[in-house]
């Protein structure tokens, strides 16, 4: 062996790094370049054994296992890992006064069904019922007509509608704001429930010694011509859960008023409701879209 | 919003950073934080945009796709990417004079046939027939008896034995050293060969403009009782990809002379070969064995 450890760790890292030097763009060069320094830079630093390096592998092949339609262990581990999170965070931070985005998760799927404005989005979900109402506006404050309006949720035991594996859409539809950017639809209340923990994610948080329950919430997808397309929820006020949410998702911001009616209350809609709902409103403030890079 | 960008960003750190306080090992603290400040802050640095996140997530879930028992899209993704190679390098550091070690690859597989010293592990794999022996010792000179020697190498069309997913086993054995450490085996001759390239990885190669090309090597894995396990290659001096090796695996200490011998030269064991064939020899230094961190 010639040289110092360190001089041939940083000779590696250089190598690597001038690789990428006939790259297809220069972005390509530049994500792969800088994703290259750190990565090696975790090694040297942590002094990575070839038995750790061995059990990541591991790691990252059991999440490919347990990776389907319907299940998505990479996504998980990036927002536990806080990732989603960070590139949220980076690409919000261009949004000016929009509503401010969070994680996408795992659960969103294209082909929803459709309601009209004030439909049931619930499709025989379990769970009480949760009138959800606001506008779509842009930064100026001009009404957004047509923009279409994705919802999705855990219904009240916890799960999706696609993690019973059985082809059933509940808890899951879109609408489109009226003239003047106005939308509401019934739903169902959120609760907390704990993202799926029976794979190598959920050992990885039980190792770590953390909760994988997520605070209550109702996911958001909103996308309108000439418009940013915003991904985020809405949350529960008084949650127990909104100080350690599994996947750093909650903004200040995003926490809403979920007012319980009692039972029998006059619904906006007239609906005869049975027992206990609730009501939220969510105003919704898109932003200016603009050119997204790409690899 | 509240607060700057970088502030808010640097907050998320520290979130996630203290979400692994309560880990079930110190070590694995340790493990999980660097991993995590690197990893937020490449997208910090790139300022990565969702759709780059998306490609990541999918890029990974594809190299999920196409691991299975006989194809190892993870560990290519690390070769590729030299972080194999950093791991090896931070370990090997602390191994002395005792031989280099490289990457392990990923067609290493267990259960391979015996055979003696003197035998011939090619089993019936096409290419030049190459008598390979040396010694093995350890780091005070002392020959080390009994070492198991499991040796493994494409071949003359550039496969593995598991890449034809025929169950054929060939160009793979285990031998074990005699009582002066001696040891000696009939392969095949080394030749280049592209690391599979049909997935997810050979297409980050071709964007990232390299050759999927890796220089003619011979694999090796000797472990013996107390004494650290070696996982290296023997190179062949003159392969023209000895600089550009797609894995970064190549280490001056490890490039052997492959003496090409003419048709009809006498063999060490009298066998009869048609036509030329060639000898390497290679004698192996085992460190001291010393404890593994384990997560």
């Amino acid at each position: 062996m010639t040289g110092e450890p360190g001089a041939r760790e940083e000779a590696l890292v250089q190598r690597v790094v001038a690789s990428f030097t006939g790259a297809s763009s220069p972005r390509l060069e530049e994500l792969l370049t800088s994703l290259t320094r750190h990565l090696h830079a975790f090694v040297r630093e942590t002094r990575l054994t070839e038995a750790e390096w061995a059990a990541a592998i591991r790691f990252l092949t059991r999440c490919g296992e347990v990776t389907d339609a319907n299940r998505q262990e990479f996504i998980l581990l990036s927002d536990v890992l806080g990732i989603s999170m960070q590139t949220i965070t980076v690409n919000d931070a261009a949004a000016g006064d929009a509503t401010e985005a969070t994680v996408v998760g795992p659960f969103f799927t294209e082909g929803s069904p459709r309601v009209p404005i004030g439909g049931d989005i619930a499709g025989g979900a379990p769970g009480r019922p949760c009138w959800v109402e606001g506008t779509v506006t842009d930064t100026g404050g001009k009404p957004v007509a047509g923009a279409r309006i994705e919802v999705w949720e855990a219904d009240d035991d916890g799960f999706y509608d696609v993690q019973y594996g059985d082809g059933r859409v509940a808890a899951r539809a879109h609408l489109f704001s009226d003239e003047n950017g106005r939308y509401a639809f019934w739903g169902i209340t959120p609760v907390p429930y704990p993202i799926p923990d029976d794979g190598p994610v959920g050992e990885l948080l039980a190792a770590a010694g953390r909760s994988p329950m997520r605070a209550s919430h109702l996911h958001f997808m909103v996308t309108a011509p000439g418009l940013r397309t915003l991904v985020t929820h809405i949350f529960v006020r008084g949650c127990e859960y909104l100080d350690r949410d599994s996947v750093f998702g909650v903004k200040e911001s995003l926490i809403k008023d979920f007012a319980v009616q009692p039972a029998g209350a006059a619904t906006p809609d007239g609906r005869v409701v049975d027992g206990e709902w609730t009501r939220a409103r969510f105003d919704i403030v898109l932003a200016v879209d603009q050119v997204d890079r790409c690899m």
